[in-house]
């Protein structure tokens, strides 16, 4: 159940064997089925997660009831609405699954103790969210200045899998475009080949 | 010098002499003119760099030759392309001063010495990092679900100063819509008071 979270977290940090036990007694198993939801719009989002199997989505519904995605994951990925998590204030996303998931979760009080337990955690999460504004920040540039298919090219560059495993109305709304707009620039990036 | 860089860590941690004395060593303190450039496209963000005093701004021309802010940062601001500065790739952003700066500025080198050396600091980033995520994902709910008012409006809530320190202009670039947009939202907002 810890498998693929410990072979993360050992790719950037050195645990010791006391850290592994820390680590193993803060967290949650959770099995969730498609389309189960682990947040609402309203609620608080109540753990930051880890997905060891699956594949989760996180998304905005606007005033006109239209979904926003703002996030996938899958195995290997962690996942909250981090404002909500750490401030406590109710959520404007919702969470749910994509495809059958096996996850961890933990608290924001077990989170802070585990960083106080296990200081080597402090590097991990550093560096976890240190490559998390850089893959924000891209996508902003992303959104701000390029064309939608300009955004599709560049996505379908940087994540090759997220294109196989995803629902296509789901990457148009990533993008923030139709889906006839993706459409049809797959079609168009077909016959370019 | 160091004034701001120290009060603004330790609001999050608690800094020992020795942790005073190893951050000094790190950082190099650099004075900035009005329109004066850290960083320009095409080179490599060398620098994460700390604002004592003054504005920056942080922007992205595309190929028509048109501005896009990604950020401001003022005293007791933090700012960096931080994808450039990690992977030593070269920057897509401008960096350049608003006002007259004072800043402190770390290699990446020392930023990593500096972690090692002073491990509370892993806990000051990782904490920095994760409020720079909760400001990022607003940002891009406001970029991808907010009409141009909702976003002004939803701007001016959350970051009075910046109203009042940011020549409109680059407020509406921030915002991705037309100055005269921006003008046009302003004068409704007035008469609505």
């Amino acid at each position: 159940m810890f498998d693929v979270l410990l072979a993360h977290i050992q790719e950037k940090v050195t645990l010791s064997a006391t850290d592994v036990a820390v680590l193993k007694s803060f967290f949650i198993p959770k099995k969730l089925r498609k389309r189960q939801y682990v947040l609402q719009e309203g609620d608080v989002c109540k753990y930051l997660l880890f997905v060891e199997k699956g594949l989760l989505r996180m998304y905005h519904v606007d005033e006109k009831g239209t979904e926003h995605m703002i996030q996938f994951a899958w195995e290997g990925w962690w996942m909250a609405d981090t404002y909500s998590f750490l401030s406590g204030d109710v959520s404007e996303y919702n969470i749910d699954a994509t495809e059958d998931a096996e996850l961890l979760m933990i608290t924001l009080e077990n989170f802070e103790a585990l960083l106080l337990q296990a200081p080597v955690m402090e590097r991990y999460f550093r560096i976890l969210f240190q490559n998390n504004i850089i893959s924000k920040e891209k996508r902003l540039v992303n959104t701000i200045s390029y064309s939608a298919e300009e955004k599709y090219t560049r996505m379908a560059a940087a994540n090759p899998q997220l294109l196989q495993r995803i629902p296509q109305n789901l990457i148009a709304s990533y993008l923030g475009i139709t889906p006839e707009t993706l459409s049809r620039i797959r079609k168009k990036l077909m016959k370019s080949k």
